[in-house]
């Protein structure tokens, strides 16, 4: 291979070095510790799954998917998110007595990136699926820990939108009557591209209130006070009961002293196509892209023989990791015993008993080192064990 | 999909449930602590990576490596090891000063299975790398760490095999002179099949001298003695030199204190081809397959264009959970609150303050409930907030 081929990695693709990886270590394991307290039960899926389970219930874009064939000619998918192997678990071994259960998960996920836009195509996610609860109570939950999972990796300025996909669909069905029209004004949601999706409204052949209900729309996003706005927008009972829970949600997440860190934005739609309800997302800082984001997904569940409701979320770690304030650069306070054989044994014993006390010791053979001040640069201490009557010197 | 299909994973692809996951990470955050006092860094490098690259330099066959075209018609592959991404990482950004360091994972790696055997085709290592440094004192310290890792994780009964490549490859070229008869020869060895060996070695047209010393080499199992043993087979000062190595290596593993976990095993040959020196391998119980396996490996950085040795070892996730007894089921202690919407704001207060004791609470709406009692025996205890007026009442 060519010398500069050969540190190349594949597009998307990357290192986490040391000082990262310690970082990511850290955040990983307070948001860990929040969700097993809260109940939740850590496991761990596939890398590979069956394109025709789960890499057809994921959402994913398919040209997206990074697919492979196995020896046996089926094809196979790297898992392009959490939620479907998760729902496949659920329905196959772990859903019983029509109780609610309670998973979490840390993962890498893959999603094929078209050319480089600095956009990873293996990325870690974090979170939790509630399967089996169709209570809003379990939304409002769901909304909770995300928020108690961010604060307890350390986030503290960012802000969690609330939207129901159900209503947007209903309401929608109502003006725009055909399946293929609400697509094509969803479409606009999906980008935030609100100009664009104005100018659509407005050239679609309906009447004038109709045409301002939909423009009206747009104005759903703030506190309470939007739903009864909501109500009004509706022109029957359908629908309703998206508002409705809305409005239950509100009063859980007031009980939950979170309100003052939540708004509405009833403009929320999501790429992940197996949404049925309740959506969130969550942006942090200058991240240009939401840190993470969940919602319910009553008709996952189906595709794999079960009846039940949902609903979950994820935390993109990269993200977090982008939003979260670094104090300084975290360097490992490790210390290091230079030895020569004669004095290895007393070396050795030093450094055992150091660890022991929760020290980190590197032990190093002097004769393995060529540049000694490199070396003693690169660690909070040395100490020397070298010679045979030598005394230990420590160095800094 | 078919009911039946619906469920299944791809050939060697496993689902890891909550109390094998928790027993999991448990033994893995001991190993990873005992590693890091150690002084070794952890890192992470992508799951995929370019067959010319890496998938060239790691040692895996072919046909065990799940391989796919990316969107450019490169050909990628679901690393088969680790060994030689972090090969990469250090040539290219981390190998300074001639300084050696000191890197860790734990991280999946994918062998396709041909067909299904019971065997993993993605299985956790968690392993070391020690690059840079070319004294046998760091062959000793990854025998030394290899060991107290596995006293970490709570192994007690387990033996630490050490061979020497090199020593292997010397001996049998003195006495066969081709390459292709020393391949021939050292295939007996991989599969430890020793009945072959002898038969193979009867049948070579060779002196009866040279015949019994290939079969004493046989013998070469136990402790320092088989070292002047190993210097009496061999005809000239070639050679020597590995066994100088291995009585340099007792001596280290004797200051340790760790000699009598281990034990020579001069016919010991590794499947991973870039293994240049020391090899160590671990088995324990009754787990037919090693549980780990380390060793020197002085040429796979000249790949990634540095001339520097390096050794470690990695353990497999796997088979250490199988060796290691299990107490008990261990089932998380984990309490539930149910709670109805009147006490709602009463039952997230008790929750968060037992939470933040850190104990593991469950909120959970009574109405997502349809079995009370199949509820109830799911945790160790149950508090019901429900109804208007009523008293708190703990069940269990």
């Amino acid at each position: 291979m060519t010398r500069l081929f050969m540190f190349e990695k594949p597009l998307g693709m990357r290192d986490t070095l040391p000082v990262l990886f310690e970082r990511k270590q850290k955040i990983r394991s307070s948001i860990e510790k929040e969700m097993k307290n809260w109940g939740y039960q850590f496991m761990e899926t596939p890398t590979l799954e069956y394109y025709d389970t789960v890499g057809a219930a994921s959402a994913t874009l398919d040209q997206q998917i990074f697919k492979l064939l196995d020896q046996q000619g089926q094809t196979l998918v790297m898992r392009p998110d959490m939620t479907a192997p998760i729902a496949r678990v659920a329905a196959s071994k772990l859903l019983k007595n029509d109780l609610p259960i309670r998973l979490a998960y840390s993962a890498n996920v893959f999603r094929a990136q078209q050319r480089e836009a600095g956009r990873p195509a293996e990325f870690e996610q974090i979170g939790v699926e509630c399967i089996g609860d169709s209570t809003v109570s379990a939304d409002g939950e769901g909304i909770a820990l995300m928020i108690h999972s961010l604060l307890a990796a350390g986030l503290e300025d960012f802000r969690l939108s609330i939207g129901h996909i159900g209503f947007v669909q209903t309401f929608f069905r109502q003006i725009l009557g055909t399946e293929e029209r609400v697509k094509a004004l969803t479409r606009y949601l999906y980008g935030k591209n609100y100009v664009g999706y104005r100018e659509h409204v407005n050239e679609l052949a309906l009447s004038s209130i109709d045409k301002q209900r939909l423009l009206e729309f747009l104005t759903l996003k703030g506190r309470s006070q939007i739903i009864e706005k909501a109500f009004d927008l509706l022109e029957n009972d359908i629908g309703k009961r998206a508002v409705t829970e809305l409005q239950q949600l509100w009063d859980i997440i007031f009980d939950f002293g979170l309100d003052g860190k939540v708004t509405f934005d009833l403009t929320l739609v999501s790429h992940m196509s197996y949404y049925t309800g309740i959506v969130f997302e969550v942006y942090a800082g200058n991240v240009g892209f939401p840190i993470g984001n969940g919602g319910r997904y009553d008709l996952l569940l189906q595709k794999f023989g079960k009846q039940t409701g949902a609903t979950g979320f994820a935390i993109r770690m990269d993200r977090l990791l982008e939003a979260l304030e670094v104090d300084e650069e975290e360097l490992e306070r490790t210390s290091c015993v230079l030895f020569s054989s004669e004095r290895r044994r007393e070396a050795f014993d030093y450094a055992q008993k150091q660890r022991k006390l929760g020290n980190k010791v590197v032990l190093q053979d002097i004769s393995g080192v060529k540049d000694i001040d490199a070396c003693t640069s690169r660690y909070v201490d040395i100490t020397f064990l070298v010679g045979k009557a030598g005394k230990e010197a420590a160095l800094k």
